[in-house]
């Protein structure tokens, strides 16, 4: 199911996510769910128990990939939400259960991440409809090209009968796997800071012009991915990445006469994280004023950390310990659809143990014992939630 | 004199270059030169004195220029050669000059520099003449379309009578600049080591991914262009630099997985220049070692110092010392025709100072007091040779 023959690309409503529509929504009618997909072509089944109390819990994750994707990324929450229905009906669970498979989480096709989750949060604000993809068509077109009637964005919002929205998902980090553990609770997703920066000084030939003649902007900017790394490791719980670089004139026989970068800087707690981008700043300063370098940066994007649902992310806790393993709870470094839904309902996140730490690369792979944990403490939480209407 | 109408490019054999000639050929001619094109396209004037005492010394350099150059790189070492020329008649020197304007110096056109030089230092390889332009013509084409034989590249060749040759050239460096010199006689031409090193880690999420368990190339880069850096300051005459970068994926919110630098080190020392790469070499593979990357480097090029003839080079500062400026003496960071003539030929060479030490750019120029204290040593420096002839 996938827009390419030989790997896995399935963005936001091309072709294939009709056949992943279809295959999701016959697995859902056996188990006796309505289906409907919604304006933002999020496909939504609700397993509706005769003894419902009127509240239902919703669940689910993503069905859009990145280019030359895994198997499991977003995928396997939908999957394994399919699995959860069947747990609560087992356990004649007195609450309704809807699955939503989303539309749009990576913001591949229009450059926006989590359209599906936005709608349903009641966030989907409609300037986003003149949104263009690569080849032109906007996201109204597309959407309309989908049978979808854009006018109807509003239905897609979650309703106050919702108890809240938990999603699985596969870490796509290291930590579950270097502490040997299969699944974590998500206590919030990181906030996160992105800036361009520009080193400018003086490009000039490499053999005639000695070193303390030079202005050398790559070279201050290597000090200054040194000042980056060093800030991360010493600070608790921060990540910043100098992933992007480039050289200009980019000759081996010419000094750099400016070096472009960028920064991303994540942290669970805001001002640590706007501390923190201010320090590095402030260094990238000290740096270009010690070389006789210019330097400037723009900041394009500021974040803020959101946080999970206390009550729903205990319970998720609790079951992960009832099912024999350590409580261990985490933020995570990346958005998810959960982040979104977060604005708008009680929500939690549970985390599977990504091998390797690897994700986003058809390499990702879980393990089928994790995959079992995530089963057992999922059949634990609905019992736990459960038993709140009694 | 351009192949191009808004700046000055103008590349080995392409048509401006018959300008150039038909205009140094009516000079040289209005002094009393006789005047031929050579196989390999250098430009030749001979002024022959009635007293000659058979033998001849060479001047000049070269009039190909890179793309978007500057006006005197080359060109003021042969226009101040037809000076010298005068300067010669003048004072009734008891030897030939003859003035050589280089085909090609700075290698643009075939990837390979001296093209010029090579053959009248009798150091030109048969086997160039397959080497391709851009447009796939070879040497031996463009040759013969410029109405030259190939066949007679030996004829290029100086011949026995030659006393040495001297060639004026600016700086193309902000050493004299910052001295405050005008001239200075050019000691020998450092030795150049080019290598291409590639760090490899792993590509992972820059949010997911906490600092102790990363393996970040473009860090590991980063830290070894600081020791790049701090060994040639600490190293006296050493330049050492990386000028080109590439990370990948190259991706602001993805730890990057490979980076790909360059490095290129000069010294007048050859034993200190290969010491040197030895030592940036450990250093990147002790980073890489800490880091959990892996480091390949490639030698690209191992090209020894060549010394200027002692003799002429005295000729030349104490005629410098006459004039009334400091005695100074400097190494080449750049090669020039007078490295490759010095194999064939007693040579010496006189820089002058480059305001901004720019070079290779149209700002590229020349003081007027520079050029006339540059004809004052030459002057100078002639008499000083016809001395050798009483």
């Amino acid at each position: 199911m996938s827009e390419e023959p030989d790997r896995t690309t399935r963005r936001f409503l091309t072709p294939p996510v009709r056949q992943v529509h279809a295959h999701l929504r016959e697995r859902m009618e056996t188990l006796g769910m309505a289906v409907r997909v919604d304006a933002a072509g999020n496909l939504r089944g609700v397993w509706q128990p005769a003894n419902a109390a009127g509240k239902r819990l919703l669940t689910g994750s993503h069905i859009d990939t990145v280019p030359d994707a895994g198997a499991y990324d977003g995928v396997l929450g939908v999957v394994l939400a399919l699995e959860w229905v069947e747990l609560a009906r087992e356990s004649k669970a007195p609450y309704a259960v809807e699955v939503i498979a989303f539309s749009e989480e990576e913001g591949v096709r229009f450059g926006v991440p989590f359209l599906g989750s936005r709608a349903v949060a009641g966030r989907f604000d409609t300037s986003l409809l003149t949104l263009k993809d690569g080849d032109g068509r906007s996201l109204e077109d597309v959407l309309r090209g989908f049978d979808l009637d854009p006018q109807q964005m509003s239905e897609a919002e979650v309703k106050d009968d919702a108890i809240g929205f938990v999603e699985v998902h596969i870490e796509q980090g290291p930590v579950l796997e270097a502490e040997e553990l299969s699944v974590a609770a998500v206590t919030g997703v990181v906030g996160q800071s992105r800036l361009a920066l520009e080193f400018a000084g003086q490009a000039n030939h490499a053999g005639t012009t000695p070193m303390k003649l030079r202005h050398d902007a790559l070279a201050g900017a290597a000090e200054w991915i040194g000042a980056v790394e060093r800030l991360a490791l010493q600070t608790d719980g921060l990540v910043a990445t100098v992933g992007k670089i480039a050289a200009s004139p980019n000759a081996g026989n010419v000094i750099a006469g400016t070096a472009r970068l960028t920064l991303d800087v994540r942290h669970a707690h805001d001002a640590i994280r706007l501390g923190s981008v201010e320090e590095l700043i402030e260094s990238a300063n000290g740096i270009a004023a010690r070389r006789g370098l210019a330097v400037q940066s723009t900041k394009s994007l500021d974040q803020p950390a959101v946080s999970m649902d206390e009550r729903l992310t205990a319970f998720l806790t609790e079951s992960i310990v009832a099912e024999g393993h350590p409580g261990k709870q985490m933020f995570s470094g990346a958005g998810h659809d959960a982040m979104v839904m977060a604005a708008r309902v009680p929500t939690a996140m549970l985390f599977l143990r990504s091998p390797g730490g690897v994700s986003h690369n058809p390499a990702e792979t879980v393990r089928i014992e994790d995959a079992e944990a995530a089963l057992h403490v999922g059949r634990r939480f609905l019992e736990r939630l459960a038993a709140e209407f009694r």
